[in-house]
């Protein structure tokens, strides 16, 4: 047996060894067994959302990974005479730009820099000169940094001015209380493979039905089709195309152990501690953040490369693999940075691990990270 | 313990034990240990093609079912100024032509009725018709009915014709021994979850780079952009958007274990007594499939209902399953029939065993399939 990795990433994450047994049975797409399991899926993750059917919202799983689904829906959602409105403060934001373009939607952009948070000031200002908008998208927690944007700020301004609002929710949910009817959120995606720990294969749609009424007919791909996904999915309890069965049992599994754990709310408190232990430790150690801590969120860490010419972060993440601990390359378009991710199956002793594992190879290498 | 289901399906299959634990281990998408599997998956899918690189050809991996799959290929290779021949004789022929149709593509699509293979000739005389053609689309194995359209000769034609090859190998490939070069193939579909014997996830796409290299910037969407993905997984070995990573790890070993089994060669040995097998029991029962026996593949077979009101499909099935033999419904337009596959993990003594649950369920529902 291989030694464990602990992936100290944004997703995919380590999972619960008995998450990825869940997956040792082979189950028929079409099954009986496996259309309940579905129906059972969609029905908890608007639990999740403190949502449901009743209350006019409805939950769509989309095969692939977390873009598909959030294209899913900006490719659906927004009709030939819409307006979107991208707010962008990093890469995930610029990505549903890029597909607004591809789709040749009409959109705007407001962008903001990489470091600072999207305001609901500058967002109502901005809806206010164009009246033309009809749908505003924002990311929640952007992954690029690992900032968190005041999503329910945003979408009281959304609601104000009539907006229907998309939040592409991909490393938040699950991981942050979220109240999909009080944030104002009409659209909000997620992945499997993010803070319900499950493993990768699928992204979900969480909606308002009354919105999801209005995309019929409107998408723009066959497979992406939000509309016809959910018709499908509802007719009959089936996929319209192969569904990946297995990710799907074991989300199953990884929504029982969130609940084990004591819900959204005890998860979210344990990632906190994780972040509370990394962010001691990496200063002990003298490193700095990228972001102010007020806009710091709690689910990844962007870490300013050290100003040593002994650092090299080829070599600084292969150390830490042979110790076990994966951590994550930096995406920041103007500072060197790397990434470290505090959710999925890691805890306090294994932050600390990764502290330790970092100080050792710190001092191997002769690195000094003072600030 | 539950009973272990087996599957007689088109996919997601029955797959061996070994396939499915390779998935109990996380893994980092960006790690240098999963860049390198998925490296030599895409070599291997060459291999199995009887291709490789230095002859020209690619392998790209594209998240989702199948269909994203053929997706993917259809809205990137077919420019604005192409005209697309759809070849359809069943539900994914259609499922083409529907796509071209949501893509505003340029496109025919040549008809043959479900129970008819689509002829060399026909398509050489559609194509000698309409010489604005560029792209040919045709299904291999159509699951619909399981009949085996003559591919290579098609390839000849459309090589005669000077037009590009696109082959849907979704339930063929892995299963008959097919060599890309020979058949005049540009592009080929498959996906994880037939006859490699993997678990759901992923498509592939096998072409040749020369027409690969045409596709920059064609794309309809973004995370489908075929030219993309491939430019991605080039230039670092990572996928664009999250990889299924587990999905990646049961297809190594399932390449394993179909180089154990003796290639293609055996594997299609093997399915092909398999349906040996079903059909001499079938046929002992009184049932009769839809299709001539010249026209019929070895993947899956539909057998027409019997002619007795004592037969009721959804009673028949979870009869069935409770037996532990999962069959599957069937997709015809004009007929009432079920499908049984035989592929995957099933040998001769499941099939007999598939055979007798048949057998014991017709006595106690009191079926007779006599024709």
């Amino acid at each position: 047996m291989k030694q464990k990795k602990l992936l100290f990433t944004p997703g995919p994450l380590s999972t619960s060894a008995t998450v990825k047994q869940a997956m040792l049975e082979d189950m028929g797409s079409r099954d009986t067994e496996f259309i309940n399991t579905v129906k059972e899926i969609r029905s908890e993750l608007l639990r999740l959302a403190h949502v449901s059917q009743q209350e006019g919202y409805e939950s769509i799983i989309m095969q692939g990974a977390g873009t598909f689904g959030i294209e899913s829906v900006i490719s659906s959602a927004i009709g030939e005479n819409d307006v979107l409105l991208v707010l962008a403060n990093g890469a995930y934001g610029e990505r549903i730009a890029k597909m607004a373009g591809i789709h040749k939607l009409n959109h705007h952009v407001l962008r903001f820099a990489e470091d600072e948070i999207v305001t609901p000031e500058a967002t109502e200002k901005f809806l206010e000169e164009h009246n033309d908008i009809t749908h505003v998208a924002c990311i929640h927690s952007e992954t690029t940094t690992g900032l968190m944007n005041p999503v329910e700020s945003i979408g009281a301004v959304c609601k104000q001015h009539n907006k229907v609002f998309i939040v592409d929710a991909m490393s938040s949910f699950g991981g942050v209380e979220m109240n999909m009817q009080q944030m104002q959120i009409d659209y909000l995606v997620s992945s499997s493979n993010k803070c319900i720990e499950g493993v990768p294969g699928f992204a979900f749609v969480l909606c308002k039905r009354s919105e999801l009424a209005k995309t019929k007919g409107q998408a723009r791909t066959l497979s992406l089709d939000l509309y016809d996904q959910w018709k499908g999915l509802e007719s009959n309890g089936q996929f319209r195309f192969t569904p990946p069965t297995l990710s799907i049992l074991a989300f199953r599994q990884a929504i029982t152990e969130l609940d084990e754990e004591g819900g959204i709310k005890a998860r979210e408190h344990r990632y906190k501690t994780n972040k509370k232990i990394l962010d001691d430790g990496m200063r002990q150690l003298g490193y700095k953040e990228y972001l102010k801590p007020e806009i710091q969120g709690h689910i990844i860490t962007s870490f300013l490369y050290p100003d040593d010419p002994n650092f090299n972060f080829e070599k600084f993440y292969s150390k830490l693999n042979e110790r076990g601990y994966i951590i994550y390359p930096g995406k920041l378009s103007k500072a060197n940075a790397f990434r470290i991710g505090n959710i999925g199956q890691i805890f306090p002793d294994d932050v600390k691990g990764l502290i330790a594992a970092i100080k050792e190879v710190m001092q191997e290498e002769k690195i000094m990270a003072e600030v």
